[in-house]
């Protein structure tokens, strides 16, 4: 049983962990702390956090668990913020979506926690953003990785981990640079790819006739293009090396694909297509997805 | 009143077109021509033909109104086949996702019938395919492309509006040109880089893993690589000059982010994200998609 639980950072992820851990009975109190009185006044009215706080260092004091649910652009100073008041026993992880910078960060910030730092990493969510979008069932069957440091406990890893699988998720240890590479192949990727299409289209003299004609499967491709800019714009940077290696190896499919097309090889097309169709059917019938 | 409609190509989107016309009693007879008998026989069984026939020339005698619904890359065959048994007064129309190389065909194999044909392209179907997932109301408030030749009469192009203004779609005519362009840059083009990603993915030796992370927005921008590959083929290499121009557009723009994240420049990617998330909010805000 935990009897303090501070979220920072009340929005679609933060809130959805607060509400799913409600259900568990295993956490006692939950404060929320956040940047906007208007989002938190919705997570208190909607009893998704029991209390709500605008300075990270008050809430924090005697905590037991505190999870970092902000954009990794805003995870440093946050660190800097609470170190000096985080009890001994306060175990502190994150939902950041790249771990290496955060990992960093940690290091950096408050180097005398890392053994009660579990840095974390759920894959849900959606465009959508802010705590009026969180449900008790987000994490359901979903994965969730956790990238343990060499100084984190036993302790604080089995709790984390325990939190989530609560909460209906499906936990997976990795490591750090392991997750950023995964994660770069198949989310980071495709949201710099949706985005530059959409982007390339807007700023055609014809935008207007070219939105007009534009469908289902355009608007499936570019559904991740309506995300947080902010929040992708720091992933992008968080994770750039592992960003540049995938875009590279991107770039040289398209380009092989754009040698086919012009020399009119529909054999190599053919094979292209349907390696990919064959490979994503195969995907898809394995599971929900 | 058409006495005889023939559809060459009984599948998603030529089964659609005959069911969506039985309801507006328009047609008295409906004749299905394929390849495949399981095929056939499931249109006849369903009521979506009255009669089938393997065989187009067979089919096409004294048809009012002849639509060509197979893929672009068999529409060729199947009008020299027919083009020396058609009628003085058979109209004939396509629904080719490609424009002007089906006219070019048009123009090689049936020179005599100019006047009564009316390229067409409605803009409705997904990855499914077949007799199977026809359904009357697929064309409802959809967008259909008609792109006359100069030679086509008033009355041909006006009896092929009517009728898929009678399956409730709304119809655009443009040059053909025009119409490759458009479609070249938002749907032909996601397309191939929706295929691209998958199989950049699945060549990669640590695939599976790979494929196991992969979530919801990975699921969405994928989609459409799960459509016909020879469909797909066929409309690259029929439309390749656009194809082409719309592929260097998209890689300078990716080729750009990808300078901006080694840079480490901030604010060129969120300005791309915000004008991007923007553009595509507006759009799917101006109706529904």
């Amino acid at each position: 049983m935990l009897k303090k639980l501070v979220i920072v950072g009340v929005g679609l992820i933060g809130g959805s962990f607060a509400m799913a851990l409600r259900n568990t009975n295993m956490v006692e109190r939950i404060v929320g702390v956040g940047r906007s009185w208007e989002n938190l006044s919705s997570a208190l009215g909607t009893y998704v956090i029991d209390a709500a706080e605008t300075n990270a260092v008050n809430a924090v004091a005697d905590a037991d668990l505190v999870v970092l649910a902000v954009p990794v652009g805003q995870m440093g100073g946050i660190m800097q913020e609470i170190a000096p008041v985080l009890s001994s026993h306060t175990v502190i992880t994150d939902v950041g979506s790249t771990k290496q910078d955060v990992i960093e960060l940690a290091m950096r910030y408050m180097p005398e926690h890392l053994e009660r730092f579990v840095p974390g990493h759920p894959i849900a969510g959606a465009e959508r953003s802010g705590v009026k979008a969180a449900t008790d069932s987000l994490f359901q069957d979903k994965n969730v990785i956790l990238t343990p440091l060499p100084e984190t406990s036993d302790d604080a890893r089995n709790l984390v981990k325990e939190l989530w699988q609560k909460c209906g998720a499906i936990v997976h240890e990795m490591p750090p640079k392991v997750h950023d590479q995964i994660f770069a192949a198949v989310s980071h990727l495709p949201h710099v790819l949706a985005y530059a299409l959409v982007a390339d289209i807007a700023a055609r003299p014809n935008a207007s006739d070219l939105f007009q004609f534009a469908a289902g499967g355009f608007r499936d491709f570019t559904r991740i293009a309506s995300s947080s800019p902010e929040m992708w714009r720091d992933i992008c940077l968080a994770n750039r090396d592992a960003m540049v290696v995938e875009l590279d190896s991107y770039l040289a499919q398209v380009n092989r694909m754009r040698d086919a097309i012009i020399k009119g090889d529909g054999i190599a097309l053919q094979q292209i297509f349907d390696a990919a169709r064959n490979a994503r059917n195969a995907w898809i019938s394995g599971g929900s997805k």
